[in-house]
């Protein structure tokens, strides 16, 4: 329990920034180290790094010697470790719930967005940046109005996307509305997932976790 | 417990496949619902599918009047609900290996080759068919570099991906290597894929959960 924590990281992953989340929830410290996705072709690319995660992709955390990949996966370790507190709910069916926000989230908006995927239309179908844009935009949007209708239609919904504490499914949706304002996504029509956003924001954990504060975030530089 | 389980999928839906897989191996009955996601624009769009789920995707699993959705969060729910036999080991470590290897499928592989994404694709930027099918291999491809080498050099691998029971992982595995075939993919290079694979075809939970074994399957009809 004692071992350290280490958390590879890029300050504008979201991935990543979903991690700094549940760690910071948790109360747990951790050492960060930037892998730099951009500089000389990607860190994520270099040997060192393949040997922690052959899939060349962020987060990974280290736990001691343990080798802990995919952002959901580490964060239901992190929950399993120190339950407390609890990042996920009481019973089967809200757990299947908030899993299921995590995942619209994780599974269906973000990897189509992803850098690897954004490189590849650049440099190998040559598609212009607007189209880029366009594709970025309407998976999010896409995602938003399902999940504006599933958090609006359900009563399990409370300050946070289940009841009143964070749990693992507001850990995705913090970073993937700081990726919808980036690549200017109109917000106005997903006023429940606003309001969620503006909650978790005022929190000391989402604060420290934001891209903006991480070490490698070039403001900071 | 005794309530109903109703499975929305449709035959070649790898998502679909997933959740049979493990409702067989937890030896459940169920009745199955075929969503047709070519008829008539796709019965996932009709205006009483997206009541049950408003992301227009399959599966949902209906058990008695709760929503299940999301393939993963749906196992995991079997798994709480009915836990024998278990789908996740009993360490926080060796499950967030088996969510890790999971989610490199359900969440880096699968959802850039979905249906709605080749739609786009050929709708909207009139790519055409092979460069599609490229893509295609390309991640699954690059998904299968990264979890052949994970399953070879990890001692936490045996019959299955996780020891010699199945796992959550075996269940999103199996799909994958269904679609990798349906693609051309050449599975050549990852000999520890195609053993595992062939190791769960010749189970009797994976060979039910097969498409070409459902109801709406067209050689069936």
């Amino acid at each position: 329990m004692n071992e350290a924590l280490r958390l590879y990281g890029y300050w504008r992953s979201s991935a990543a920034y979903r991690v700094r989340i549940a760690l910071n929830l948790k109360g747990l410290t951790y050492e960060s180290v930037p892998v730099h996705l951009l500089r000389d072709g990607g860190e994520q690319h270099s040997d060192g790094y393949r040997q922690l995660n052959p899939q060349e992709l962020v987060p990974v955390l280290l736990h001691g010697s343990r080798v802990l990949r995919q952002s959901l996966a580490i964060i239901e370790y992190l929950d399993e470790t120190w339950p407390d507190p609890p990042l996920l709910p009481a019973t089967a069916r809200d757990r299947a719930r908030v899993r299921g926000i995590a995942q619209l989230i994780a599974c269906d908006i973000h990897p189509l967005n992803n850098l690897r995927v954004l490189q590849f239309f650049e440099q190998t179908w040559n598609v212009p940046q607007p189209e880029r844009e366009l594709w970025v935009r309407r998976w999010i949007q896409e995602g938003f109005t399902a999940l504006e209708r599933l958090l609006q239609e359900s009563p399990a919904t409370g300050e946070f996307c289940e009841g009143d504490t964070p749990t693992l499914a507001d850990c995705c949706l913090v970073p993937q509305v700081y990726n919808a304002r980036r690549f200017g996504v109109d917000l106005e029509p997903f006023p429940t997932i606003r309001r969620i956003q503006a909650v978790c924001e005022a929190l000391p954990a989402f604060e420290a976790a934001r891209p903006e504060r991480q070490p490698d975030a070039p403001s900071r530089q």
